[in-house]
C-alpha cells in the first residue's frame, strides 16, 4: 500500500495505471475508519483492479460552529486497517494542498439540498460536492462508493454526477450496523456509555416507522409523531429533523406512497447522528 | 466535419480519439462564427491532433433582461465557416440536451466575479463556469482555447480549471478586431451604421489611457476621467463600466504598477460591448 500526499502525484499513478487497462474503484472517507468504510473497500475491491482511498477531513464542509477542530483522527491506525482491507492507495493530502489560498471555487447542488441536514448545516453539502469533484478529478476513478448512511449526501453526489456529465459510476453501499442496530459512525466516539445506550433509538425508531407502515398507516405526520415520542422518551436525545421523501426524487411528502425514504438526526448529547432507512408501501 | 448533437456521442467519439493516442484541442463558442472564434480554430489546429467546436448559446449565462432570445445564431453560416477552416467536429447539443428539467448544479467561481461583467450581470459567470466545466467534461479536451475579449471569463476559467484540479490546459488568444480597431464580436451585428462609428471609442479610449501610462500617469482616477469624456463625447454612447484590475490577481487598483488589466463595457445604443487592454507600466 503506497500513501500519496501530493495531489500531481496522485494524478500521475492513476494515469499510469490506466495506461495499463486497471479500473480504479475510489473510496472517498474523512478517516477514523469503521467497518462502513472497510465494507466499501470490500466492495470496490470485487469491481476494480485497484482500490484508492482518501482519507482528508474536508474542513469546508463544516460549518464554523461544528466539531471539524474535535472531529476524531487516527491515520496510523486508518494505515493499518486500509492495508489490511487491500487498500491499493490512500490519498491523503494537507488542507493547504486541497485549498491554496487562493481557492475560489463552489459546486452547489440546489433544491434537495434545501431540506434535512442541508437545511440543518447550511453550506454542508457545497462542501461535499467541491471536495468530492476534485478527489474525483484527482483520482479519476471508474467507480466511487458511498454508504446509504449519509442519504442526501449520495443523493447530491448523484446528482452532480449527472448534471455534470462526469464519467463515474457511484456505487451505492447498504447501511453498516453495530449489534444492537446504531449506524457505524466516526462520531460514535463522541458518545459516553450512557450516551451510547439512548443512541439505539435512532434505529428502533425508524423501525417503528417501518412498522407502522406495513400495517398499512400512510400518514406521514402520524408515523412522524410516534417516532418523536419514543426519541425523547430516551436520556440526552434532541432531535433535528425527522423527514419523509420520495426515495427517487428527494421530495418531502406527507402521505406514504411507493419507496419512501425515512432519514433522521439526532443529537444525543452533543453528538449529532444521522441514520436513514428505505421503506417501500404496498 | 462531423456534427454530434449528443453528449454521449461525443463522449464515445473523443474515448475512442484519445485510445488512438490523438491529442484534441477545444474551442467553445456560442456561434455566429467570425474572425475571433476562427483564429481560436487555428491556434488549435497548430498544437492538436483534433479540434473540437462547440457551438451552443447557453441560457443559463443570460440575465432575464439580457439578449438571450435576440443572440444572433446561423448554424448554416457556421457549419460552412468551421469547416472551411479545419475543425472536425461540430458539438452542437440542444438545450434539453445540457440541462435537462431535473438539472440543480452550480459551478461559482468566487471574488474575482464581483467586479465588471460579473457585477453588471448577476449570475453571469456562474453559468459560464457550469456549462464550460460540462464542456470539459464532455470533450476532455488537452487544450481549450479562449479568447482574451473576455478577459474576466478566461481568469474564472483559469481559476476554475486550478481549483477543481481539471488537466485541460487554457490557452488565452489574442483579441482580433476590425481595421478601425472594433474588437470582433456576434454582438456588433446589432450596431446600426450610426452605431457602428461610435463603437470605435472602446479601443479608443483604452489606446487612450495606455498613452497616458505610457507618459508617466499612475493615477487611475485621472485616467478613467478621460476615458470618460471620450466615451460620453460619442453619440448612443452608455458606460456600464470602466476598471483597471492587476492582471494577475483581478483586485481592483487605484495606482497604475506592473501589469494592469484596462477593461470596460460600454452600452451602443442597446448593444453592450467590451473590450480590455493590458498594459505594463515602467
Amino acid at each position: 500500500m503506497v500513501v500519496v500526499e501530493k495531489i500531481q502525484e496522485m494524478k500521475e499513478i492513476v494515469k499510469r495505471l490506466k495506461k495499463e487497462g486497471k479500473s480504479v474503484g475510489f473510496v472517498p472517507t474523512m478517516g477514523y475508519l469503521h467497518e462502513g468504510h472497510l465494507s466499501l473497500v470490500r466492495f470496490s475491491k470485487q469491481q476494480n483492479d485497484i482500490t484508492v482511498m482518501s482519507i482528508f477531513v474536508n474542513p469546508i464542509q463544516f460549518g464554523p460552529n461544528e466539531d471539524y477542530d474535535r472531529y476524531p483522527r487516527d491515520f496510523e491506525r486508518d494505515k493499518r486497517l486500509a492495508e489490511k482491507e487491500g487498500v491499493d492507495y490512500i490519498f491523503n493530502p494537507s488542507v493547504k494542498e486541497m485549498y491554496p489560498e487562493d481557492f475560489k471555487t463552489v459546486v452547489s447542488v440546489k433544491k434537495i439540498t434545501e431540506i434535512m441536514c442541508g437545511k440543518s448545516r447550511p453550506g454542508h453539502f457545497d462542501g461535499v460536492a467541491t471536495v468530492v469533484l476534485k478527489l474525483f478529478n484527482i483520482v479519476n476513478p471508474d467507480r466511487a462508493y458511498f454508504g446509504q448512511k449519509d442519504a442526501q449526501q449520495l443523493a447530491v453526489i448523484k446528482q452532480m454526477v449527472k448534471d455534470l456529465n462526469l464519467d463515474v459510476e457511484i456505487i451505492p453501499c447498504p447501511i453498516v450496523r453495530e449489534q444492537d442496530g446504531l449506524a457505524m459512525s466516526s462520531r460514535n466516539v463522541y458518545l459516553s456509555e450512557e450516551e451510547r445506550k439512548s443512541a439505539t433509538v435512532l434505529y428502533r425508531a425508524l423501525n417503528l416507522a417501518k412498522e407502522m407502515i406495513e400495517k398499512g398507516e400512510k400518514d406521514v405526520s402520524t408515523i412522524k409523531k410516534a417516532m418523536e415520542e419514543m426519541i425523547l422518551k430516551e436520556k440526552y436525545t434532541e432531535i433535528d429533523y425527522i423527514e419523509f421523501v420520495n426515495n427517487e426524487t428527494f421530495e418531502i411528502i406527507s402521505k406514504v406512497e411507493g419507496k419512501v425514504l425515512i432519514a433522521l438526526a439526532v443529537f444525543i448529547g452533543k453528538a449529532r447522528l444521522i441514520d436513514n432507512i428505505v421503506v417501500e408501501a404496498k
